[in-house]
């Protein structure tokens, strides 16, 4: 066994050891396991992406509606902040459940680098676009009164069909729109740029080597990335997540018709994230990412929970593990004779990355 | 003892230890643990309250003065982060010593979910509603001169009785009032998302699981959900928190008398909450939580200091306890023939959440 | 030695041991050991109510300039964050070396509470008066130019004896007025109560048993007290801090002469402060401060660090310790019989909370 | 081997063992140490300044169009807060790679102080200003459409050479100007006394012994520290940093041709940094930095960290070390006769200090 690699870990304790549960519900996380676990990683993305657009299009709405009614409601600050923490809260509250995609770029750049597969990647991305879809529809039910009454004067001054599919209109509340006359080629730009800047970002947090980023930083650094380019580049027309674009284009269709659609705009909105964030995860891989780095001790310790939740749901209980050394014997998840292995199964950690298994003696 | 987990622990050390008291304090703590315990948690869920609404209507106090004079003192964005960080302030000085609900809603959640006494649960929701009062009324004390001034300016300007009981009011800095004209159903719907999204976060934040919830972090996340459902929905009213919304309409009725009550609204305000919240909580119990998860080792130095604390003060001092394995005396919160149990005693967690007792060997 | 508590503690590293420095600055840091230590405290105490002052100045500078010229430059929320930061900094740059007070009413309150020295206590204030004093009069010559544009225009208009010493005039960016006509009663509350809430933050804050404030949270924590403090209150006049008071009060003195002396509220704004942290940190003492609750592992090895520091200050090499039990020498700064016992030695922690010597075996 | 210290260290686990590569990454990487190694850390400089000028100047390009067209877009806190977490998210992608020093003033300080290569840090800085270069490039080509609207207005109103080379000028949005009729002293004074109290936080967040400043809470302290001095000091001139400006110089020298050069003010913008920086610096060495205290175990790790992947680096696999006490065999960084000394090799840490060897056994 001399020559290889201990992932060094402690015991570990399951939630069930502590907080056992009614048995109605240790049926339902059994069945969950077994046969539902699409299903709940799917709720986890829906939810994580209703999260952010709901947030965020929510303090949007402020802003247009403060824009049409010559109020200082929201600002463009706001916005930011609001989309920000909308992502960090879906990142805190569904990532351990689905991986923490929320995006399809990402998904689709997991399923490119990470081995993610793809039958499951669509499932994520039908989940995410759907999460959106709702956010907005609810958005607007909530707001209903305030854009009835503004609709109607819009109409009435004659200025509907000019503001209304702009990101100062009310359709512009819920879906990217192009500023009026908008070169395509910059809007493109716009759009790639904080795109890949993003993409970089999040291949960067998830660097399980990396000390400024230890996973409980994670969400609040991914999420000001989003802060930061709405407030930079958002005047130029800006959608930055696949799911956030189409599923609320989806929303002000069916509120609005197709004069929501956004026209060719729409196509770079919601297309140009995709080959952004694999552009930057590029720059990472090939730049930034380097193996000779060392695990920081609480990623130690999240692969760690991420290899024993993986045993756990397959077991049930742990197999009993030997320490040659000191002669004790510990519930573990790792086979008795697999101390001095590293085993990393097949497995979705945080943002569904996968690592491979390796050589086991 | 083989099956059995044990929770690794440490040896602890009470601040006792390394820092004793006067003999005054120490026969007032020892009052305090054995007659008053009672009066502790309820003073500590007063002044949690207290921190929110005090900092939260304080924000508010200079938003609507800038409104009614044409000033832009704060903005909808100030607000957001003055509730925000209030909660946060709330949650890090008092959550130690009750448990931290700060929220009938959350209160009656944990006699729900967590076996919480519910008569110590009445007495937490009458703690809650009066440090909402108190702040209020201190609010307007400091504020009075201002706030008389300004009343004295509408009456003469004739729009007093239109204004004030609204969200832009005078009263409007204290309570919480619906929009002009606003539709009950869609004020309920708007109350009700929130509401259950920030009991989802909160359920999220409290999941010893969750690596990106360290105890240390719950604050700031927990706060910040309030931010973003203040930027986002506060303009179709919003109150989030019964005793918030209880405890200031007592203020209002107290300053302005019976106008001020806020009509079939304030049904909707008081309780929507709580109905939401226990959804939102349902949603992560069947959805989110996965038992198969292993707690962090954060959550681990946490719900071990918990144990300790129970046992300190039940006993004064720790028992002995023997670690067979290595033959050494530890005085520590175990008898010394449960090394290889859990025990979890019948406590109240940093939310309140109550573990049950399970087998003791 | 059955009984007693020893503090856990892992070897510890000097910085002097992987960073040795040239020796002249080896010279003079023994110097600073020996005979300039207190100079050295008071230049870290100056340094950080510098700090502090000196970016809330300036954010006020940008508010009060905008304000006098019509234009938005700052706002309240801005003012609220700079002096926020500013305190954040202080505490991060300056507390290892001085205990991080930064406030003449926390100095006051550890004399009273922790048995700092009253000797001590005087020339730590002395240092944060005159950290204020140059701050805002290095803020005062950096907008020397557009201070005296507006002076000569406010003369021109005949308006400057009305709103130079106002919270909106020129001398209103440095110090502290009570608003035009403000109740001096309601002044007074209205500091008392956010000093009292600030004193409590403080107290709740260095409590190494809150698992809510890790050391490296703290400045977070006290620091935004401070911004839900202006955003809330500022309107009815605030101060907060003594030396931040007494300082820009003198350069105000200094810049315009008697006229800037603020009347009677100078006292308020000066004062109120000490009698209102003591009732805070008094309200922590009596009714949330637990004996019985366990220090936090981060709290652990930040004492440990103090000790260690104190023992290296003293000794320059560390005494051998051996362990019994494993039979390893090891160098710490326990002596070699100490193992069970809780040494704890009269010294300054981060606060400057003084933890008294208890028994030694 | 008594009387030597050993700095502590867990076994560590490389990335390489846990996440194997494609071989042509593996190859690439190889290449990379060995040839390309300062390719790569140049493109960690360049990419890092490009994150911190692209997002603050994209958010001052929203407050410069809004103050052109009489719009409230953006405000000076989210220009503040735009460039903070700009310079937060370099820290956090880049500073692994490179040392993230993205500033010429600090690596010109680690040159004076930790004995940085200077071929090295002329490198660095020509990176860095092209970072900052391309930065400004790219958000003038995103905002091209309305900057050419906006151009073209100015010069039909004829205020377009007033009014374009001033920091609410068009040329404004990147490079840094004057404010009219500026005295070039006090603009110094303002620069000097902003950079001295950035680089006085970047010396005391680099500090290991800082309990305050955790390696993942750095990027966020001192970006913080940008965003008080825009808030505070950007009303009259502030650049903070030679790269920033000087790139940003190139730019629209590049874009508007000599007019946009900035006059001697340029030369205030560019060069006060440098020795503003090193000032602050010498006040930490001095005055707060102290050889006595004791390293933080986070620290620890992190500079555990880093000797591994030195060695690493340079031997591929870990040579074995033999554990006298245990008998335990391990691969780890140090030669097997090793544990009791300090072994700390010429290298380069997070913000490229470099700590000397000292003795070995």
């Amino acid at each position: 066994m001399s020559g290889m690699h201990q992932l060094p870990h402690a015991d570990v304790v399951h939630l069930a050891d502590i907080a056992p549960r009614r048995t109605i519900f240790t049926l339902w996380e059994r069945h969950r396991h077994r046969q539902a676990h699409w299903f709940i990683e799917c709720a986890a993305e829906t939810m994580g992406v209703f999260f952010y657009v709901y947030f965020g299009v929510g303090a949007i709405a402020g802003f247009n509606i403060g824009g049409l009614t010559g109020q200082a409601i929201n600002s463009l600050e706001t916005v930011g902040f609001g989309f920000a923490f909308g992502i960090m809260l879906a990142l805190v509250v569904c990532s351990a459940t689905s991986g923490g995609h929320f995006n399809p770029a990402m998904t689709i750049t997991m399923v490119i680098f990470k081995g993610f597969p793809p039958i499951k990647a669509a499932r994520y991305i039908v989940a995410q676009i759907l999460g959106a879809y709702l956010a907005a529809l609810l958005v607007y039910a909530q707001y209903h009164q305030t854009i009835h009454t503004l609709q109607a004067e819009l109409i009435a001054k004659g200025t509907f069909a000019a503001v209304n599919y702009t990101p100062q209109g009310l359709a512009g509340i819920f879906a990217c729109y192009a500023p009026a006359g908008a070169h395509l080629g910059l809007a493109f730009l716009n759009e790639f740029v904080c795109d890949f800047m993003i993409g970089l970002v999040i291949w960067a947090c998830i660097d399980p080597t990396n000390f400024l980023s230890p996973p409980a930083a994670a969400p609040w650094i991914i999420s000001l990335t989003y802060a930061v380019c709405v407030w930079g580049f958002a005047l130029n027309g800006i959608s930055t997540n696949a799911a956030r674009d189409l599923g609320t284009r989806f929303a002000v269709l069916t509120i609005w018709g197709s004069d929501a659609s956004g026209g060719a705009y729409a196509a770079i909105a919601a297309l140009t994230n995709i080959p952004a964030t694999i552009c930057g995860v590029l720059f990472y891989e090939f730049i930034l990412l380097d193996s000779s780095r060392v695990i920081t001790p609480i990623h130690v310790s999240h692969l760690n929970a991420h290899l024993s939740h993986q045993e756990h749901c397959q077991h049930g209980t742990k197999p009993v593990r030997h320490d040659e050394e000191t002669g004790k014997t510990h519930q573990s998840s790792y086979d008795d004779d697999s101390k001095a292995q590293i085993e990393t199964f097949e497995r979705t950690s945080k943002n569904g990355a996968q690592i491979q298994t390796i050589e086991r003696a």
